[in-house]
Formats: structure tokens, C-alpha cells, sequence
């Protein structure tokens, strides 16, 4: 209990809810949103309400946007042969900030998590293999992430994928560039060993 | 930028703003905000709203309350005769985490800065001396911040309060230069209350 007071509680915990924050972070946040000045707090409050209210999933690759169909979906320069599926809207944002990706994008907004009820059609997957067949992609990359469940979804998006003719690709797994080999855990560096490519 | 959205944009900065947060991580946060279940989104909004609209100063010692006076103030159980000058509500609150602390606070919500046109009447600093002439006090103690405007503030405030025959006492110089009081761990905070000594 940071003070005597059920609504500064309530903040706190709104706080503590959010991705990264600690107790102590949340607390700090909240005593100075409550010494700020008032239009920074209802000014915080109306960026969230409004963000909800404006962005919308894209009917075609479901990522983040507030226009419909999204500019990488409507763009004339992106390579609409190659799609690249990631798990969440940050994963395509990452690639994007790589800037070295041409192709198209399809959010999945989870992953294959039969523990958490979480099966292909809560992904919208029977939307991304319609999305497919409607033509016009030729490889399909998987860049979900190198977890258990990111493997998993990655398995069964090649399961249903490659009778269509289209191939599938699965993002490398290695050490980091970068990074030194000691700061590797042990499964990726044997990931990295596996999936050693010949030096031209 | 992170989507192509003016409304995310905001959000980002909105985040940005507050304490502790960088750029990586109040994208993270728009994003969870995003991508989470709509109520999340409102829950937070207005809790930001409610707990604006609930928390208040206490006209007695001008802490952070839900109700005037606050529960410092209005218990029978505290000592009168101390009162503890801070900067900012969080060193009140460290303070009572600390648990060893019995008597009465009094919160200035900043400190003297020239720089930044914050000088005794912004402070409020009239209001603690009416206070402290009211009677009940016989010591303060000043824990201000251990930075270069907290030390001229308890100055400041030894000149203005011991002519009214209060004893004046700084916090010890446990808490670490530089420093806020809210990065203190318990016992510092305790130590440094322990040690404080007498303003020449």
C-alpha cells in the first residue's frame, strides 16, 4: 500500500500490469502522474482510449493499423511473392526497423498453446491459408519466436501450408550478431551448431 | 515511428514521458495496451482519471490523501512534537516503509531551484513556518534530497524555523549524494533518521 487511498492502489496496479514494470516502477509512475499536472494524467488517459479507439487489425495481414488495409499491404513496392508470419504486431515492427525485408507481413497474435487453449483457430490460420490460396505467394518464412510453442506453430504452419505448393521457410536460430559465444545459453549454441551453413 | 498511426505516435510519447520509461519501453507498452483485451485499455485510463480525481493535498502537512486530514495527520498515535520536512510525497512514503519514523510529515512538493524560478513562496514554505508557530513542534527534521537544492532548502529552512526556538536537524548523509530518497532501501533510510544532526 502506497498511501491511504483505494484509488492510488487501483493505479498502481493498472501500472504493475504493464509489460516491464515492477512495483516499485509502477509506484513511481503513479505518484507522478498524481503530482504532475493535471492535463498530463487526462491527456496519458485520452492517448490510450484514443489508440484503442483508432487502430484496427488489417483484413488482409491482421497487423496493427489504422487504416485498412495497411501501408504495407497496400504499398506498390513491397515483394508480394514472399510472406513472413511473426507471432505479434512487434515482431513485424522489428523486421521492419531492419529495413533488409521486402515482402508482406501476416500477424498471428499468439501462438500454438494447447496448455493455454490457445489452438490454429484462435490464430486465424484457416484466414491465412485462404489469404494463400487466393495465389500470388511463393515462399512463406515463419519467423515466429525460438520457443517451444513458436517451433510448434512453426511445424504446423508447414503442415498445412506446403500441400499448396508453396514453400516454407523457418528464420534462422544462432548466436546473436554480434555477441560473443560465453553469453550463448546452451540450446541456442546447439542450435547454432546444427544449423551451420558452408562457408562459400 | 512505430506503426504508420499519428494516434500510437501519441501514445509512445505519452509514455515516454513518464519516469523510468524509455523509448523500447513505452513502445512495448502502446503495443501490450494494443494487443491486450479493450478493457485493459479503459481499466487503466481510468484508473489514471479516478485516482486524479480522488487523491488530494492534506491542507495540514500537504501529503497526497483521499481525505483531509490524512491519516498522519488525524492519528492519535503519531508524535507531535517532530515533524518531517520532505521534497516529494515518495519520501514520505519511504519514509513510513521504513516503519521507525513516529511523528508528523510536511511535504513541499519540490525544492528551492533559482534555475527553474522555484524559490520559499512556490514551496509553500509560509504555510509550514504558520504551522510550526501554531505550536506542538519542538524539532524538524529536514530530509530533503541529498542534492545540492535539498541542502540549501534544509538551509534555507533552518534560517527561517530556528528563530521560532525550534531545534532544526538534517537527515544523515547515509543516503547516498545524488540521490533520491525513494531509491533508499529501509534501513538506510531508518540509519539516516537515526543520525541526523543539528544545522549550524
Amino acid at each position: 500500500m502506497l498511501l491511504d487511498s483505494p484509488a492510488v492502489d487501483r493505479l498502481v496496479e493498472g501500472f504493475r500490469r504493464l509489460p516491464g514494470l515492477g512495483k516499485r516502477s509502477a509506484e513511481r509512475i503513479a505518484l507522478y502522474l498524481l503530482s504532475s499536472h493535471p492535463d498530463e494524467a487526462r491527456e496519458l488517459a485520452e492517448a490510450v482510449a484514443e489508440a484503442r479507439r483508432r487502430v484496427r487489425h488489417c483484413s488482409v495481414c491482421r497487423n496493427l493499423t489504422e487504416e485498412d488495409p495497411c501501408r504495407v499491404c497496400s504499398s506498390d513496392k513491397r515483394d508480394r511473392s514472399v510472406l513472413c508470419v511473426v507471432e505479434q504486431p512487434s515482431g513485424a515492427i522489428a523486421i521492419e526497423r531492419g529495413g533488409a525485408y521486402r515482402g508482406l507481413y501476416h500477424v498471428l497474435h499468439g501462438v500454438i498453446s494447447p496448455l493455454d487453449g490457445v489452438g490454429p483457430e484462435e490464430l486465424g490460420i484457416e484466414a491465412l491459408v485462404k489469404r494463400l490460396e487466393e495465389g500470388g505467394a511463393s515462399e512463406v518464412i515463419v519467423a515466429t519466436n525460438a520457443t517451444v510453442e513458436g517451433q510448434n506453430t512453426a511445424l504446423y504452419l508447414n503442415r498445412r501450408i506446403a500441400p499448396l505448393g508453396i514453400k516454407v521457410s523457418r528464420i534462422a536460430q544462432g548466436v546473436p550478431m554480434g555477441s560473443g559465444l560465453e553469453y550463448a545459453d546452451d540450446l541456442t549454441l546447439s542450435h547454432a551448431l546444427e544449423g551451420r551453413t558452408a562457408i562459400d
